[in-house]
């Protein structure tokens, strides 16, 4: 089963404020150019191409805290499971959506796949250090937003393993954002 | 007086290894494709907009055990200005290449400016961080070479100020290498 990762990250590797803040990711970059169809920068293409979504808690309850409409839900029907060893009832704007799994990655994705999923959006930072550090992630479309946040959540904080990292494929955006989609290769 | 940097670090931010070590800079990237003219990805066209180099002692040690040959030095003859507040003579491979200074980095550049220099490159993650907290650094080249190292000495390890960052130019070598020139602003 692939795994990949779509984030945003400052140039100095931050994905939010330390208070989880992410305002700076609607103000940064050139606002004055036309995006045309590429404003969601390859987003809701991306989304197509998977059929499951794994998140930790804190995005959890940072997408929760969007109280987003039913218009607004970009995720459409896409099976959500959250990872928490601490929670298990969801947000009540996230009724319905999400389940919680407490446990084994592998044991996770053993149980996605015999359900037929092929293809899991992994979100967050911690998950997706999680997910690299026990070899599982496949693939990493990573946006450099351009500006220095000087201090932040950072995306990879925390000691993780090598990586080689191939296959990249740069798309330079006129707002100034550049991302990379890179394959993942463990020893 | 115009200040920039121009360095690599990892995908995951890093410059070197903890012990300082950079052969990963070496081994990392698609080592089979020709780079043809692009092999030094546009160090030596960068040389030779700058004027004089400001590093910091840490930087000049590494270059100091290159224990490079009058062939292999990079630098000509440019002048090369180490930041130290403890050091102040020479390693025996630097003798008549370098000189000391320790002191206000804006009285250095007052300094450089008044004996006509123009374009100061400034190297080592510390110093970088340090001429960015004091609004010194106009441009940065940062290319990200393919590897996730997991741990190591970051580039941007200090607690920072917020930068916005313009014009970014982005080169995509064949070796996945991605090379991008920013401006910076600061408030």
């Amino acid at each position: 089963m692939k795994c990949s990762a779509f984030i945003a990250t400052s140039v100095d590797g931050f994905i939010a404020r330390k208070d989880g803040n992410v305002d700076w990711l609607h103000t940064a970059g050139n606002q004055t150019v036309d995006m045309g169809n590429q404003a969601d920068m390859g987003f809701y293409d991306y989304l197509k191409t998977v059929d499951c979504l794994i998140m930790g808690r804190n995005t959890m309850e940072v997408i929760a805290n969007m109280n987003l409409s039913e218009e607004q839900w970009p995720y459409g029907d896409m099976r959500i499971i959250v990872l928490s060893s601490t929670v298990s009832e969801a947000p009540e704007s996230l009724k319905g959506k999400i389940s919680f799994f407490n446990g084994e990655l592998r044991d996770l994705l053993a149980q996605l796949d015999a359900d037929g999923f092929k293809h899991a959006y992994i979100d967050g930072g911690t998950t997706i250090q999680q997910f690299i550090n026990e070899k599982l992630m496949n693939e990493m479309t990573i946006a450099r937003v351009p500006v220095l946040l000087g201090e932040g959540i950072p995306l990879f904080g925390k000691p993780g393993i090598e990586v080689q990292l191939t296959d990249a494929e740069t798309t330079a955006y006129p707002n100034d954002f550049v991302q990379v989609k890179y394959q993942l290769h463990y020893d």
